[in-house]
């Protein structure tokens, strides 16, 4: 069994009961955290561990790696495709066209060069909702990281059934693949593309396979207006009248949701999947996230997709829910530091059903990041580590990326992914998906 | 005179008549782009210009260098010092302190790290207002970076006489000096730190010297309330009354301000300093930007101290403009990509009276930066180049920085700072300064 010994850094564990532990050390056998030692404690530990390979983490900060809760990988593939419009002429006219026109093959490298980003940044699992999911499940398990996936579906147009079918094969599949790192859920698109009968179907199956759901949830103010005229009811509302908050249920966005819709969420043990970047650049508001968490919600933070964002960048994420609801409700308290980070960090574990990773303990999974911090200008000079991260630091400070015990990012090389080839690829499919796009539109 | 040509980049110009120019090129002899060609222009041209050194930028991105248009660049010292508190426990409880032990070898280090960061980062231009000015003058001297300076002065307490006769010696000393690269200006603190009386005598001295002015403006609702209390005026109509928007005027902040007082900035031609980063963080509120752009009035983009930041990453200000306006405005056009990065270039050199730099024209001075744009997976697959610098590239995309001419960064190496020892001074400097407030706070 593969075993590593991280020696000398400073431990950011997210465990509430130690929270940092300056010269601390961590053993990581197979595909877990066997030990987590403070300065004493890894002073003393025999550093002839056998057959433990040792990675030095002097000067460097030791954290879990982040969790991306919602997003739509290959939608790489649309990044600065079109920008700055209104919702619903973005889709429609922008967006969907070019969906439209996608292969599976598109997917699968879209999702590779996600995973390229997102490892660069110090994200080791990401949620993620859309089609040829197992194209998505494939890039996953080829690339180490931890993938909690779902097909995105419609419950209108032709024959939803048919997606209830694939969704249900997809989890028979992939659930448990790639030693463990493939998790899968169903994945209801919206209250405002999938009707009532639809949700109670898709309950059904959730019955019968035992796997949680994702949906976006409360994202605007027309989904609001929508729900309330067509079922007097809010969108949290309606998907807890028709009972689907008796799965587990990581509800993405919850931008609009009242004081009651937040005892929902609460009361329901809701998971929330707050994305501050793409709510923004929609234009779609600023979810109430200081009054979610003060209520216990549980809450992670997602990227969105690359269209909406434009980039998987979840130090960005957790800077922007430390900043903007301090600015919103002129607090200057709202969201410390270290709330953002366990946002991004055991919050999102817990809200994408992975409570077996988020920190850094003895018997959890060994996700983690190890961030350069001493001799850093813009860490300098390191007064406190938390808000370096939280307001400071970038994905050029990632300096090693370990998913399920296996080191896959390493002074800036990938051990598992050939970058230039997925460069080369998504590029050339890239330019194909435009063309075949640009024909369609032509007939 | 030295020369480089820099070839085969896709240019972002900032100029209106020719915004981005494909395989175009850009000569530059001495301090001043004497050449900016397209792509034709560029292969017409001969490729054997004598004497001039060849940066070749294929697969990359020239942009003109980021105004950061206002900050207090040694203030990188306590950077996450202290987080997440109150304005003025904030100020007074954990910078003030530390502030009054400053020593003038330590603004000249961490001015020092500031260029450092700031260079990384793209920034070629930065406005300053702290005290022991001399230091910031020798560090802008020295770094080769560009600096419009000015001594903050308070116009209470003990002989506020000296700050404006340290004032005029500062900008008499060191106005053009650098290569020109230095600019100074007065720098009144804010309404609320001086009294009218003490405006006027500033106002008395510009006229003499004929130098610009910095301001802190209408930061938080405390000064409005306190300046409608006192003066039955906002800070902007104040400031106005006492004439001295006839000077030219940057003002930092301007959250709180009413259409009147936009008015009033427009039709003055006062310059405003947006800090979208610390006016979140500090839970100042978020400036109406979208009406100032409206009104006609000239905005650039500031960081503000690395303590009320803690950054001072210029694409993360250029970020925070285009998402928050849309996101609070509710409207998907608000601030678009290509407005952003305006207020980060030529929006930022008008701001800071350099309207000579801040586009890659023809006679202008050559402050410009290279970003790496092809093979990036953040950036891929390229759809549109001005949107991935404003919604996806950081810092570590910086490939070259030039400034007067000059290549001060390139392939991560400084060509005039010396990062290791800048590193190490800052530490110490820090470690010494935290002891000497404890010391006094004891005493």
């Amino acid at each position: 069994m593969k075993a590593y010994l991280i020696k000398n850094g400073t431990l950011i564990t997210m465990d509430p009961k130690r929270r940092v532990l300056p010269g601390g050390a961590i053993l990581v056998e197979g595909q877990r955290i066997k030990k987590v030692l403070n300065r004493e404690e890894a002073d003393s530990f025999s550093s002839a561990k056998p057959g433990a390979e040792i990675i030095d983490a002097r000067g460097k900060l030791v954290l879990p790696g982040f969790v991306n809760a919602h997003g739509h990988a290959a939608m790489t593939l649309f990044r600065s495709y079109a920008d700055d419009l209104p919702l619903m002429e973005w889709l429609e006219k922008r967006i969907w066209p070019l969906e439209e026109s996608l292969e599976p093959e598109d997917v699968y490298w879209g999702t590779l060069l996600s995973i390229l980003e997102m490892l660069k940044s110090g994200t080791t699992t990401f949620a993620d909702m859309y089609f040829f999911m197992d194209e998505v499940a494939r890039a996953v398990e080829e690339s180490g990281i931890r993938g909690v996936l779902c097909r995105g579906m419609v419950g209108t147009g032709d024959n939803p059934g048919k997606r209830l079918k694939e969704s249900e094969e997809f989890c028979r599949q992939w659930h448990g693949q790639g030693d463990g790192r493939i998790t899968t859920t169903l994945g209801p698109h919206a209250p405002y593309t999938c009707p009532p009968a639809f949700l109670e179907e898709v309950l059904g199956l959730q019955k019968k396979l035992d796997v949680p759901l994702q949906i976006h949830l409360a994202e605007t103010e027309w989904e609001n207006s929508y729900c309330r005229e067509t079922y007097s009811m809010s969108p949290v509302e309606l998907v807890d009248s028709l009972n689907l908050f008796s799965a587990p249920t990581l509800a993405a966005h919850c931008v609009h949701v009242s004081p009651g819709d937040i005892e929902i969420l609460a009361a329901q043990k809701v998971r929330v999947a707050h994305n501050p970047g793409s709510n923004l650049k929609l234009a779609s508001g600023i979810a109430p996230l200081p009054r979610m968490l003060e209520a216990g919600v549980v809450v992670g933070l997602g990227t969105d997709g690359a269209s909406s964002n434009n980039n998987l960048d979840m130090l960005e994420e957790i800077r922007l829910a430390a900043l903007i609801h301090k600015g919103v409700s002129k607090d200057s308290r709202a969201v410390p530091a270290s709330t953002a980070l366990e946002l991004a960090t055991c919050g999102g574990a817990a809200a994408v059903f992975l409570e077996d990773t988020g920190s850094l303990e003895e018997g959890k999974l060994a996700d983690l990041v190890i961030f350069k911090y001493q001799g850093v200008p813009h860490l300098t000079p390191n007064h406190n580590p938390v808000a370096d991260i939280v307001y400071a630091a970038g994905p050029r400070d990632v300096d090693l990326v370990m998913v399920n015990g296996a080191v896959l990012l390493a002074k800036e090389q990938f051990s598992r992914l050939d970058e230039e080839r997925i460069l080369f690829e998504t590029k050339k499919r890239t330019a194909a998906l435009l063309s075949r796009a640009a024909g369609k539109a032509k007939a």
